[in-house]
């Protein structure tokens, strides 16, 4: 079965995110009206799996293994079937 | 009206994707079944706007002005009222 994982990699609330920052401030400069600006990391993967379940374990697993870094990662997963 | 705002940043395709090409190859080596890894940038912006009309236009003008590049990215974006 193959699955599509969006997978959402942001840093964790008190880490600095730069990134974020100088946005919110170009924004601001620009003439929006902006409270904050988060950036985070967008993972789209086409995944062969045996079936939800496992489709869920294995996005779990790419997270611990690669794709967040523990100490100052959160992430979250959607999951849609495909065939 | 406070909207947040969900607006995913990706290159087009045909343009060339070295991160995702990278992660495709290690989540491989790391044992999984991966057809295509595509990585893409996610802004939360919590914006100030008159009204839902308003909140759009200017997610559209931000990607336009500043968040996406047009020669090389698509942008989607996603709203939902605050308050």
């Amino acid at each position: 079965m193959k699955y599509l994982l969006k997978i959402e990699v942001s840093l964790k609330s008190g880490h600095s995110d730069p990134e974020g920052e100088t946005t919110n401030k170009l924004l601001t400069e620009l003439g929006y009206i902006v409270d904050s600006v988060d950036v985070s990391k967008l993972y789209t993967i086409q995944l062969n799996a045996k079936n939800l379940k496992d489709a869920k374990l294995k996005a779990e697993e790419m997270c611990n293994r690669l794709l967040a870094n523990p100490t100052k990662d959160n992430y979250s997963i959607l999951i849609e079937e495909q065939e």
